[in-house]
């Protein structure tokens, strides 16, 4: 397209392009928007600077005709002949900072805009955000706000506040892509920004033959969590098989629990059926860990016992290449409306009932947050982990290989459900990534995600270990902190629902308090700030020498009940929403002494960090064995922030 | 200084500027450098634009005379009058990347260049690089390229590579401060920067009225690291007090040890004497954990004992407000020539003659690693980890308050210990900067650094517990980055010396492989790449489905067994420098077999990670009783890089 058809769709389009008008060959120039760049028009030429066919900066018309003049000359020397079909554009130049916006065809999200500093910076600095074609009025801004040009749009140093301007503007290229499905890839660059407004000065615009991917609607579904009636297919006494581990966890089940081995006998006491058709009842929820070649039939033999929901633990699908058996999967799911969860997963925990459906860690705290996670191995660590440290859940998915289920599902559902107070998901490949936008969008409790495979050697990984696509990841860190996810930099930070913006750091330590300090402040978290009156208490039981500053350091020397009376300061302060208890070994440090005060009752949450090795040993453990939560280094304890 | 001044000034000292030319008021233009800007000169006139004494963009005498008489008039109606003292002076406008250079006066490194992308983006991207006034050129182009737009001057996207005309631009500007000691600060801004090389298009100066300060040359030492007669002042019998400590620590010293008290009597066998006078011998070492009052008159007892090394514990100096009797103390090691470490420090560990003379842990293995804190309690934390997890020193140095020897002098004898193959560094506040960054770029050791205080809030931490300044960290950063140095980002990464770019990741879960070759990336180490031999060797041991990729993912039913096969296997291949044993507790995990492979002799580093908590802690508890290293956490694996 030549600039003189894409300045009038772009114009019709919405957007600002600078003045411009085409000349024929030899028609005599009547222009009121000097200076001007100069360029010409031909089929016939592809690189116009090649041939001497751009001209900058003319500011007026004897100017120009010269410049036209010299071009046509130029052009023949080259062997071009000219036509009447040639001619010339004309276009105003205007100054001002250089922009790019841009709409790529992403296979994970679709369409999706990029919007940033453009010119050679582009690709130097990649100051760019990513905005969904679905993205509102606050979306926009929260990534726009993600750039650092973006200052320039809010009245950096005395400029015009024009953050309304490229609001609107992309919201007309919103609009763009909307009329224009069939766009693949589309680059305004340089779009020209001044107190004027925005300019499109240049545009490159691709075009699929057919419309981009387009999902599907999300299913209605049940609830996958309304659990009262559970057959385990595949429950098996033989130690070292899935089939067991499930079946002792499952046994704690409030609802009706029915254990299928074909081999018959019991479980520890629990009858096994031989087959489905042995149990009189209906079954809502089946887990299966039976070998991959018997999974659909016995589906299809669960759907006349009413099923709605089905776990299927067992491996042997896509992750060893065999698709089709999970599109039939789907196929079953979409005609019976099922939901299945895996194949390929670690299986299902649900807190209401007590009901553990996995193979992970048997002992599971109660509490409210929901665990969602793609790989069973980081499943079960965070469960052993969560398990040591004390932390509950309302829910635990191991989502394995999506056949049916993908997370976009699934956070609607605990969207919905009463018992999860925030959600957190690992994830390595995503599918329907507009479905997933929207249903974090919609979703009214905070999530946190980590997502891995942000170097190509990982995406390599991830994408030979679960067969999904890993995708680009500054875009999907981009676009999911625009609706509204924390992103965080480490497993463990999932176990993990609030931050803290009045954070009080009780230490013997100097050094490490300062740290500690650094890593609040990087993460984005806040130290509180002491007032005159919490000084005063804490003047009344500490030495003369304490910090009389958060973080608040009473002193090398310290022992269990100096400890003890600055944590009950500052346990009463009203402002303080968290305390970190940093112990460092120093000679007279009584730690184990120091921890036990955690055995009390406290108004606020404490994190204790023990600092060192051998000589914190035994107040680890002894945290460790009463299920409390504990750091070992500066990094891990501020990591969940 | 008016521009018509400035410009000569820079072009003496072998800037290049624009062409430019300063024309009396009524003088006619004879210009051959069109396009110019033309501006008034008139000490009458600070802000040329208000009073419309700037124009811009003129191509010919016609235009520039137009200009100059709208100006007069423009200015005259301003009420200023013109007379035979002004002008104008019309620069040649080119055209050019704006960058930015300048020199500040820091108040630890001195006179210290900035450079990089300049105009209004200097202050939204910040991508500046910190150079010292006496950096050579490979220093120098280490901190050009730690910027973004220096890919413009190498080439980028087929432009003309242009670096050494950077480096002599550098060059040029050292030599400028160098002629110009007072400089307080001085702007270059903006630099042009084109295919002609680089223009200082504008500049500010600012001078201070007598030169910036300039440090003390360092002194020329005894070697610290000699001791031979070490006399403890201060050995206690109270085991809460930090003389019974070191005292104890000390008795496996293989030299001369003497322990001092006023009460005599004896420690563990070992005489106490009363003072230095019963001793009838000479010291060379001294370590003093008096009362502060007592510090000073026990050294002058010590140098009529030929005293060369003194380890001042004793706290109650510049960290509670006392600068003086540090003076006094710098004073009597000028005068003695005497190496003082300290005051309020942990004390002084030496592998050779096995003098712990620190009251931090009593086990510290030997090695060949010299760890130096400026905190005691980071420093114990890490000796406590490093006896939990095997990992021996050469030396290990409190510096504590820095009244005599400083982080320079420490570096500079350690670079010639013959037993010391590494330095790393905790440091908060800084002193003389330019000879520590002279001492590094002479040390012959890999030298690693964590220098807390990033934050404006720790910054305060630190200075309130140090009472030295801390500074800005991105200059400490970049300049220690420029002279070789590797800063890392937890304290637990001062305990390893090397990276490794050959990385093999041998486990049993997928996920948590993907996580970890994340973070080996982003620390910039790297991933050994399995060739065909080595997939051939590991297909004959382990079971179809395994990754075929590094990560060697050797699935998730893995135990003992075939890990063993894998890790011979990997052990055996010659290109990887390095191993990762990352095991998840899976249903057959026999993980405390796993971690027992570790006591079997193997070729390479080989590092344990055990993800997860309860399921894990026996093995834990395994290698740490035979003080072998082990992480918990994927981030601490990947943090030592």
């Amino acid at each position: 397209m030549v600039e003189s058809e894409l300045y009038p769709l772009l114009l019709e389009s919405g957007f600002h392009v600078p003045p411009f008008r085409r000349f024929a060959l030899d028609e005599p120039f009547e222009i009121d928007f000097y200076p001007i760049a100069l360029k010409v028009e031909s089929p016939k030429i592809v690189h116009k600077s090649d041939v001497g066919g751009v001209a900058l900066s003319l500011t007026n018309g004897h100017d120009a005709a010269a410049a036209r003049d010299k071009m046509i000359s130029s052009i023949r020397e080259h062997g071009i002949p000219l036509n009447s079909d040639d001619g010339f554009i004309a276009t105003a130049m205007i100054q001002g900072e250089e922009l790019f916006a841009g709409v790529v065809n992403d296979p994970i999200f679709g369409q999706i805009i990029l919007f940033g500093k453009g010119g050679v910076l582009l690709e130097l600095y990649r100051d760019v955000c990513y905005i969904d074609t679905n993205a509102d009025e606050e979306e926009i801004l929260r990534s726009i706000r993600t750039t650092k040009i973006s200052k320039l749009f809010e009245g950096f140093r005395g400029a015009l506040p024009m953050m309304d301007s490229i609001v609107a503007f992309i919201q007309t290229l919103q609009r763009f892509i909307r009329t224009h499905p069939t766009i693949r890839e589309c680059d305004l660059n340089p779009v020209i920004f001044n107190p004027q407004g925005l300019h499109v000065v240049d545009a490159r615009i691709d075009y699929h033959s057919t419309p981009t991917l387009s999902e599907h609607p999300p299913r209605i579904r049940h609830n996958f969590f309304d659990n009262h009636t559970v057959a385990l297919i595949g429950a098996s006494n033989d130690p070292n098989k899935v089939g067991y581990a499930i079946a002792r966890n499952a046994l704690a089940f409030s609802g009706k629990l029915y254990l299928v081995n074909t081999k018959g006998g019991n479980f520890e006491g629990t009858p096994l059926y031989r087959s489905l058709c042995e149990i009189n009842d209906t079954i809502d929820t089946a887990v299966i860990t039976i070998p991959s070649c018997h999974v659909i039939e016995t589906i299809k033999e669960l759907i006349p016992k009413g099923v709605k929901n089905i776990i299927i633990v067992s491996a042997g699908f896509k992750e060893v290449g065999d698709t089709q058996s999970e599109e039939r999967l789907n196929a079953l799911a979409q005609k019976h409306n099922l939901n299945i969860i895996g194949p390929n997963c670690l299986g299902y925990y649900e807190s209401t009932r007590n009901l553990n459906l996995t193979f992970g860690s048997p002992t599971i705290h109660k509490g409210s947050l929901a665990l969602i996670a793609q790989s069973g191995a980081v499943l079960s660590s965070l469960m052993d982990k969560a398990a040591q440290e004390g932390i509950g859940f309302s829910h635990i998915l191991s989502a394995g290989n999506m056949a049916d289920m993908n997370f976009a599902d699934i956070i609607t559902m605990l969207s919905a459900a009463p018992e999860c107070d925030a959600i957190s998901l690992y994830a390595e490949g995503i599918q329907e990534g507009k479905a997933f936008l929207e249903a974090l969008r919609r979703c009214s409790k905070p999530v946190r995600i980590y997502k891995a495979g942000k170097s190509p050697q990982a995406r390599k990984a991830a994408f030979s270990h679960t067969g999904n696509l890993s995708g680009d990841y500054p875009m999907f860190r981009g676009l999911l902190e625009s609706v509204g996810v924390k992103i965080v930099d480490s497993i463990e930070a999932l176990l993990y629902t609030r931050s803290f913006d009045n954070i009080a750091i009780i230490t013997n330590a100097g050094g490490p308090g300062t740290i500690l300090t650094d890593t609040i402040i990087e993460r984005g978290a806040g130290l509180y700030t002491l007032n005159e009156n919490d000084i005063e208490a804490l003047d009344g039981v500490l030495p003369s020498n304490w910090s009389r500053n958060n973080p608040i350091d009473i002193i090398g020397d310290a022992r269990s009940d100096r400890f003890n009376a600055a944590l009950r300061c500052v346990d009463a302060m009203e402002g303080v929403d968290m305390i970190y208890l940093l112990i460092t070994p120093q000679l007279m440090t009584d730690t184990l002494d120091i921890v036990r005060l955690l055995d009390s009752q406290w108004n606020k949450p404490i994190f204790p960090i023990l600092l060192g090795g051998a000589m914190m040993s035994k107040a680890l453990l002894y945290l460790r064995e009463r299920s409390k939560p504990c750091f070992t280094t500066l990094q891990d304890a501020g990591g969940f922030l």
